[in-house]
């Protein structure tokens, strides 16, 4: 199994804005030797519309976990840069941000698999380590993100034994971050029991 | 409640050589303004004894979770550089690191309260996002610390937990650390069952 990184993909949308989606991606070695990354968006999405129609997008590796309890809980509006070698944008708080251009798409009824040619990396800070609060939320952002076909009770199992590390871990954005996340389960208990 | 960063403390031994313990450490702001960090080392550790003798540190942010499971496992062999601005080691493989001088110190019966300074910090290599392994990498090497003082069934439940995301997203380097961690688990269980 390869590795898999938990990080923003950022696409051009058609106006000319930018669009950020959390999304799991694979590193892959194309076959010239180059470097390249796997996206497999779903089937619909904004991110799978905007590279069909505009084939650049960025990676951006932040240290701010708000960025994915926020796409996740409608809070998209994060500061942006233009990317240095294509016309898309880059998020502004990325502790390093690659580029990349599709190289080949495998289409697919549920998830195309979009190969991308690394273009370009920068870095722009440096990373301050880990912290098992940021962890919880990465793994509560999963849990919200597919609460319509979970058991609520094992969705509250997990996010009880991931609390613990907000508990002992967290700053202020970790606790923002969480805080979002536990409305949106909140509002979905409300519409089970509606 | 303080933002708790997992990171690798080098310090400097008797013989000259590095000793490297992953700790919990977190981040201050000192009586000047200037950035320090607190770190509160076990008595009796290594890390507490060499920095009473030579008040100099180094914190080393990887992404390569073998060091955490490797320094709970027997596995202190690392490569290291020197630092640039202190008589001190830290890891070659960091993506950054922070150089630190001890500026004062609480005595505690059970864990003494280093401040430190921040004197200088460096980029190695650009971070290249989050991935789920390595936070459930860093987990269990903390399960694994505290194996003599916790039930084993909730060892197991917490375990069996995390090793879904080593599952689904780990890369060569985590499932090897996963691996050392596993048999430390499963030597504490044969010592326990004897």
């Amino acid at each position: 199994m390869p590795l898999i990184r938990e990080t923003l993909v950022v696409t051009r949308r058609a106006d000319g804005g930018a669009h950020v989606a959390p999304m799991g991606v694979q590193a892959l070695t194309l076959p010239d030797g180059a470097e390249g990354v796997l996206l497999q968006p779903f089937r619909p999405s904004a991110t799978l519309e905007n590279l069909q129609r505009w084939p650049y997008a960025t990676l951006n590796h932040v240290d701010d976990v708000r960025l994915f309890a926020g796409c996740l809980t409608g809070r998209r509006d994060w500061p942006m840069r233009d990317a240095e070698r294509i016309a898309c944008a880059r998020l502004e708080c990325a502790l390093a941000h690659e580029e990349l251009e599709v190289e080949r798409v495998e289409d697919d009824p549920r998830r195309p698999r979009f190969v991308l040619r690394l273009l370009a990396r920068a870095s722009h800070a440096p990373f301050p380590g880990f912290n098992r609060a940021k962890a919880a939320v990465i793994e509560a952002a999963i849990l919200v993100s597919r609460l319509h076909r979970l058991p609520p009770e094992k969705v509250a199992r997990e996010l009880e034994y991931l609390r613990i590390a907000i508990d002992k871990t967290a700053g202020a954005e970790e606790r923002e971050a969480w805080g979002w996340l536990m409305e949106a389960v909140a509002c979905q208990g409300e519409k089970l029991s509606a």
